[in-house]
């Protein structure tokens, strides 16, 4: 099943989408399907009970048409930064070395480079995500399958990794490349505020294999990136286990896999993003991803 | 005035020190000076009377002897990942790349290198740090001066930095300089469980002037660094405004100031921590911050 955030009035809301992807319940009203409006509080709390109970929830014939709502970032506010992934795909980790804006001279790590995006990036789907003209010449996009942890735990091995996977959402891996560049750390390129659009839903994992997922990104309507998740060099147990090795993991926390190659900077001249420009991220059974520059 | 986190039964509470540090004055009990436990959310609700009540509370003869409560890291569980900044001393800069255990051929960065450690590796005053010993052959202290936000907010200029300052705290910066290394990236080295010790208590921002403050690291009483903020190569005002210039910081937030000369790593060769070895921290004004590595 997909569930979401949306607004419909002022607050926001949880929901299950219906099969059909047309209408959205909300978990909250009449039948107290969930109480809460806390994505993080409903992934902490899942059962096979509340699994089967919003499963009625969405084939329940209730619900309020999705064209009619505004969805939101399905997990907002996150309890901590975004784990996200860099050089996880090989003709990315080339494309990115040449092009200057990493250390040029390190490859692919011998452990998968990892760092950290700020709560305060995280924005929903059709936001707009902000220029910061005066900080960046160079916006860059990165489209990404991002894994939500439902169990939490530590030293979790690769075998029973997907155990503890909730399920799936699409991500933007948003970067100001000279700010990654200029301050040798990528946090601080990769957390400016609106740089983590998220969503539209979140898809639990008995509806697709991550393993195998294709991974398209357009800008303007020209397909920019174009993969699939079985070319991760970490793959998703791997990520899992190697970040749980000495970090426990807390449910709802969201790790972002990496993106494949066709990001601006892997061009020759590259070619940042502007104001106005459309990027739309769509990953197979996860739906689609769009969000605007804004002017 | 001086505030902790503690307990002295089940459940953490809040508290104020007595001005000679004897007693904690415990803030939600009797005279509810202040009815949560969370330390986030009194930041957020920091004000003139808030403080005037508190220093009331601090100077009222209440409390408990302060030898007779545990205190606990003063801000947890934290809303979002510690900012943290590295090469930020000039001879630390030359002690870590001559090591080998980061890039060696960057020098201090035309911009601040600043990362994130996960809230999970919080720790209290005389808390273990785990050894971690099956991921790390190279466990390794940092003391920093850490500094607490107050009032939140973004393209916050240097000029009025301070004015967010809500206080300060002592931070060790844990770190396993192999996965440092072998991940490029350094969240992980720098965020195992237990690998950020903070405390004993926050000091408001009135008490201390946080660009001339002594910082001194003992290991098993042997002094290892011994070097004073205003040694810093990017001070707290320029600090706060790079970060805040594009990511809005929040009531709460964390940021450690760097570490100067002396970690392990910086000696030939290395002098890494192993299990029992103790690490107690100095910073003028704010007390002793004092870990052992877990046997």
């Amino acid at each position: 099943m997909k569930l979401v955030r949306f607004l419909s009035g002022q607050e926001a809301e949880l929901g299950v989408l219906t099969s059909d992807g047309s209408r959205v319940v909300p978990l909250a009203r009449e039948k107290g399907w969930w109480p809460g409006s806390d994505m993080t509080g409903l992934i902490s709390d899942w059962s096979a009970e509340l699994r089967d109970r919003l499963g009625e929830a969405a084939r329940s014939g209730d619900g309020l048409d999705v064209g009619a709502v505004r969805l939101l970032a399905p997990l907002a506010p996150l309890r901590r930064n975004v784990f996200c992934v860099g050089k996880n795909y090989a003709e990315h980790v080339a494309e990115i070395e040449r092009s200057g804006f990493v250390s040029s001279n390190q490859g692919p790590p011998p452990k998968p480079a990892i760092f950290t995006k700020a709560t305060t990036a995280v924005i929903g789907p059709g936001d707009p995500i902000p220029a910061h003209a005066d900080l960046t010449r160079a916006l860059d996009y990165e489209g990404e399958l991002a894994v939500v942890i439902g169990v939490g735990g530590s030293r979790i091995p690769a075998e029973s990794a997907l155990d503890h996977v909730f399920g799936f959402t699409i991500l933007n891996d948003v970067t100001a490349r000279d700010l990654q560049r200029d301050h040798q750390q990528w946090f601080i390129g990769k957390s400016l505020d609106g740089f983590c659009p998220m969503g539209p839903s979140i898809t639990t994992r008995d509806e697709v294999d991550g393993s195998r997922l294709d991974v398209r990104c357009w800008v303007n309507g020209e397909l920019r990136q174009d993969s699939n998740t079985s070319q991760l060099i970490t793959g998703i147990p791997a990520l899992i286990a190697t970040i749980s090795a000495g970090i426990t993991l807390l449910p709802g926390d969201v790790i972002a896999t990496g993106t494949p190659q066709g990001v601006g900077a892997g061009f020759d001249p590259p070619r940042f993003l502007g104001p106005g420009d459309e990027v739309a991220i769509e990953i197979s059974g996860l739906g689609r991803l769009l969000n605007r520059v804004a002017d």
